[in-house]
């Protein structure tokens, strides 16, 4: 019940032991396609490059602004913890020229700060988090799209921890690329990061002036693997896409209305149970993000002692505070499998003991 | 029996499919030190940075390149395949300027190919292919560490089809940075790239003036993560590890020399059939890599068909040619759990059969 990664159900793992056959397999290839179709409806998209990375999250993350970068363009990136700096870091090693919109860790951005950070300027890429891993906060995107519009620049979105879990429907919110990870609401084992790309984010890649900084994340070569001339680029991690494969299957036999909803309940159980403890929550009720709560530890609390307490008593663990909120939040994740009622209580009913035993 | 991936044992694939825990648990911790410490073993190497990057092969090649380039290096590259080509896109695309080592695909090279390439003039990495995944050819790595300090240079070698079925040992050659991949002599499925870096290559990181372009690719900061800090930079693929793990336990069991003596044996075997079948190698003997053989296609046999053939009938996959050598060869591996004389001779039954079909 960390940040993730989440609890992997069993038909995923079971999926993930089948024997290793050829990446040019005809098997495999009917697979990878089915792996396309069904990533499509989860993201809610047509976009024909939807497709997993193979890499975890941020290996999308790279994906996306390596491909969609040039030295010198400009890129402008909301941060409001974590994901968002790294996003700012990998897009100057791509040699563009980052303009930051800041807000606090634990809060989101209204779409008039980043017009603000614009200031009547193009921009080549405006980029948010949706679902902020550090923080918790789940960032509205109405509005994005058309400020993109208005600045010339392709949206780019991180889904990590939305994607399947929160309701999320890339193409009505006008995302051009987006990147996420299977260990979180996927359920399924770290190591693959699924991204979808608009025409228009294709075309500006076809645009391009200058080759992809990466060969391994270079979009074009990938497609000519996944699309129809099935051209070997690198020998996919075929046993990761039997697990991922399997955990889309159970995300649609579920439904992802039921999965947004089981999501949202479970974690409203959570919160109300956190704060009849007595604790507070870092984020504001309006922006929390279902998947992930960051609970503030209360004055006189020590972190790491309740976390390993935690853990070594009743075999939980939740996620710690990083950069400017280490050692002043816990995050506690409830990500597909892991969502349920069961775990609330069991969650509370440990941390309670915990904090209990320190005295609070 | 294709060129990878090889058949996985039982074992890791039940390793594979434990539940997934986090990337900081204690225990998992545990589990990445045992692996630097096996893979050291396996590898024939005291280098301290010896850990798998999270991605295949290709992410490994791209790993060292550029965490050693900067802007403007000079490289000296090998080309006798494939590999030897894609070491060369990746050091373009990370700015460094490529001098060309060619030699007939099919053949290895002679280390005075590269001092008369070199001319005299200084270098930052020498680059060279152990085992050419795309001809089958196994280069003699003696002379190359001599070679390297009298350009002034770093010794890259590509052992993605070596390590763990051939005898290595990248610290009495000399080698300062080599990758591989998991899904050859290894027996793990698609998804790891081991890698290792000396002492020297570590310093000339550390003297870099420049970022490393990649942030999913920079060794520093995947360092902190496997070193002692411990600090998160992506979400290790747990489940991957798991399965390496165990691997890496499968081959330091059987012995290294054992192992090198059944790829070398089974290999033997497998040629010896072929030519009785009146078929030739590509790869003269000398140069004949054990854990993947390319044999002639000979004239007038349908490549697809033999190898639809095989497939649908035989339930067998063997490999076709790449680049030039495309419908001129097949490539049979015999890698790790795939390298046994039940995999030699059944291969021999039906390509026998295969070949009679189409008048041969």
């Amino acid at each position: 019940m960390g940040p993730g990664p989440s609890n992997v159900p069993p038909s995923v793992l079971n999926a993930m032991s089948s024997q290793t056959i050829g990446h040019l397999d005809p098997e495999f290839l009917i697979l990878m396609d089915q792996i396309r179709s069904k990533l499509r409806q989860v993201f809610g998209t047509d976009n024909e490059v939807t497709i997993p990375i193979s890499g975890t999250g941020s290996a999308g993350m790279e994906t996306c602004l390596v491909n969609l970068l040039e030295p010198g363009d400009c890129v402008l990136v909301g941060i409001n913890g974590v994901f968002g700096n790294r996003l700012r870091d990998v897009a100057e090693r791509a040699c563009a020229t980052v303009t930051e919109v800041e807000q606090v860790w634990g809060r989101t951005f209204d779409v008039d700060q980043f017009r603000e950070a614009a200031n009547g300027k193009k921009f080549k890429l405006v980029c948010v988090v949706h679902a902020e891993t550090s923080t918790g906060a789940l960032q509205e995107l109405q509005g994005f799209d058309d400020f993109a519009d208005e600045v010339g620049a392709l949206l780019l979105v991180d889904t990590v921890t939305s994607l399947g879990g929160v309701e999320l429907n890339i193409d009505e919110s006008g995302i051009d690329a987006t990147y996420s990870g299977t260990q979180k609401c996927l359920s399924c084992p770290p190591g693959l990061s699924p991204v979808s790309f608009s025409d228009k984010a294709l075309e500006v890649l076809s645009g391009r002036k200058t080759p992809v900084q990466s060969w391994y994340f270079d979009l074009t070569l990938i497609t000519q693997y996944w699309g129809e001339e099935r051209a070997y680029h690198h020998t996919a991690p075929i046993n990761m896409l039997y697990g991922l494969h399997e955990a889309l299957e159970l995300i649609l036999d579920e439904g992802l209305q039921n999965r947004a909803m089981r999501h949202l309940t479970n974690c409203q159980a959570l919160i109300a149970g956190l704060q009849e403890i007595g604790l507070e929550m870092l984020v504001p009720e309006s922006e929390r993000l279902p998947s992930l709560t960051s609970v503030c530890i209360p004055p006189g609390m020590n972190d790491e002692q309740v976390r390993r307490q935690l853990l070594e008593n009743h075999g939980l663990e939740i996620g710690g505070g990083l950069g400017p909120l280490k050692g002043k939040i816990w995050r506690i994740g409830l990500m597909g499998a892991s969502s349920t009622s069961e775990n609330v209580s069991f969650c509370l009913s440990a941390l309670s003991e915990a904090l209990r035993f320190q005295g609070f």
